[in-house]
């Protein structure tokens, strides 16, 4: 009973299937799978690509969904810096720009830049503004996502109720899609896994820490798009953190708490990247530093364990390129805390995309919404009228 | 593009409808939704019922879902008491009976006693065995869904990976689905929500602490079914819990470590019913006690919150019939732990439901799964055939 977006859904699925394979998972008839694979075909949404292996007779024809049939612009906007991207609609990067960019200098010039840079990127990739089928962005703090504004975000000065999207929207005539840092990370990190978990934790330690929960493909955004925020879950610390708040994860397991740490015991380390520095280096006071803040970090993840059961836990962010000792201090205490039943096949790794995730996640949330079943539907029949 | 099925979702959705507003509703042409409305009146799964005001002309005919087209039974077993009752598809009790049942003495007793009171509940509502459409369980113990087998259940001996559904199946032959205790009545709770939240955390504080996680109208199980496994997330005590572990919040804040509390106190209490006794006559360490218990539940439900962003808690099990006391700390903790954010609109209640909750939710998890649009949708073509 699959409409035309539901079978592009499990096209899109598969790297090419045949239409008898697509009669086959759909249960539709022969004659209406034919009748919307064609719709789909005459919409740009699907090719057909090669032949399948024959069983005799005539090798049938493989479909397979059209990647290339548009582009999405994609930017992960940090607290210091921004990363861009082109990609096709798989979300595979065609191109991408890193630069440094302080998001407190406000909407104003921080917008500017980044039109600026999706149209290099454009140009670089020989696309126009014409290809652009949606634009996805995220920024390092809480958002109203229906809305696509920024909700008083703590780093974001000028950023409150900015209507992000606006100016995007106008130039490209496209979705324009806004979302906090995090939890276009999760996503990323969801989509590039192989194979894709069922539930998925996403874990940032950068200047502070922060949770993207993907549960079904989806993001979990919560009642207020609040969900995921980790860092201001207490520990048994007396450490005030700049929330106002006493014992919050943040405040001791942070990358700002560790610089600070590092810094009372002598070393002359900036931020995050200073710490992960010295463990790379060998340090061994950042290595305790780091591997302790692993401990932290593993028993507020043991309560996420027990309370969500996720299939696999990622961690990412600056401090996450300290790696082992990170590593070993969140699975030393995730083992003792979780139940067994949680942790026997659970996964918990140090992510290997890096800042990738971020611009990756940007564009799939993008290409998710403008692939939703409904709107390809509602694309299909404005074209051909009613599919009945 | 909405499938018969779909559509079905949507009259269910109302307490009636009209076909122009399914049209507008669905997105649908007249005439396609006019055939598959036909086919799920011939189906059984709606009827025509009473008249919608005119707005000039003939007034147009009311669609309803057709509750009463047969019914479900649920059972919910709890370590020491068991509920039961029939349900029209809509969830609506139409008969109900608890008793005293030990979960302790193995499936065969237990189970036997269910088919006896499945009957004798057939028998008063005037129902035969070919009215029942579906059959649901919950049992107080860890259950692998898909199998509908408990999984190493701690307080349930003689019951590990019993096939629960087989002996309902072999007699009704209709679906048997087999949950545990806290996730159905996390769905009760949320169906007889009204309006039904799009996030919703129940915690159950009886004898232990377990909770049950709704998301977009589905029970969050997790990757191996152990999701909502609240109880034994970490506090910050030294108290040893039954688990092994030390700190388990269930250890300091379940009715069992209250009843134990209350008795080293020189209290004659056998249980949490006996605590919540004490507290509702007005003594004052029980009072106390509750309380404390309600800041220490309330300790781990502001990780929750800044976690998940729920938009509803509910707390229900014996411990709750307690009350203020128990909210009270609650809350305390709550509104001091968690950002204003995740909890300006959060509600927190008391269950008004108490018992029913599970029932209901064991009727509707069973509902929910053989009214799923593709199950509807399958019905139909293989009663009408293909349905383009």
């Amino acid at each position: 009973m699959e409409s035309p977006g539901q079978l592009l859904e499990l096209i899109r699925a598969t790297d090419g299937i045949t239409r008898s394979d697509l009669v086959d998972l759909s249960g539709l008839a022969r004659s209406t799978v034919t009748q919307r694979v064609d719709s789909l075909i005459d919409a740009g949404f699907v090719v057909e690509a090669g032949e399948a292996r024959s069983t005799g007779g005539r090798p049938p024809t493989l479909l397979r969904f059209n990647s290339e049939s548009g582009v999405v612009l994609a930017a992960d906007l940090g607290a210091t810096r921004a990363r861009f991207a082109v990609t096709d609609l798989d979300g595979s990067v065609l191109d991408e720009r890193a630069m440094d960019l302080l998001i407190a200098d406000g909407p104003d010039p921080v917008l500017a830049t980044t039109m600026k840079v999706f149209d290099e990127l454009l140009d670089a990739t020989g696309m126009s503004p014409n290809d652009v089928r949606g634009v996805g962005i995220g920024v390092p703090g809480p958002i109203d996502f229906a809305a696509g504004r920024p909700s008083d975000p703590p780093i974001m000065p000028g950023w409150h109720d900015y209507p992000i999207g606006d100016r995007f929207r106008d130039r490209f005539r496209v979705p324009v899609l806004v979302d906090n840092d995090v939890n276009i990370m999760a996503l990323g990190e969801f989509w590039l896994s192989d194979p894709r978990p069922t539930s998925m934790v996403v874990v940032k330690i950068g200047t502070g820490i922060g949770g993207g929960i993907i549960i079904d493909g989806h993001v979990h955004r919560g009642a207020k798009g609040a969900a995921g925020n980790i860092g201001h879950i207490q520990t048994d610390t007396e450490a005030v953190c700049n929330c106002g708040n006493v014992g919050c994860l943040e405040g001791v397991a942070g990358g700002a708490a560790l610089a600070e740490e590092m810094r009372a015991a002598g070393y002359d380390v900036e931020n995050a990247r200073g710490v992960v520095d010295l463990v790379l280096s060998g340090n061994p006071d950042a290595v305790v530093a780091v591997r302790k803040a692993g401990t932290r970090v593993g028993g507020m993840l043991a309560g996420v364990i027990n309370l969500l059961n996720p299939e696999v836990i990622v961690i990412n962010g600056d401090i996450a390129r300290a790696g082992q000792p990170l590593l070993a201090g969140i699975r030393e205490t995730i083992y003792h805390r979780s139940t067994a039943l949680t942790t026997n096949d659970l996964q918990v790794r140090v992510s290997d995309l890096g800042d990738t995730a971020g611009v990756v996640g940007a564009a799939v949330m993008v290409i998710d919404s403008i692939l939703d079943p409904a709107v390809v539907d509602a694309d299909i029949e404005s074209r051909v009228g009613a599919v009945a």
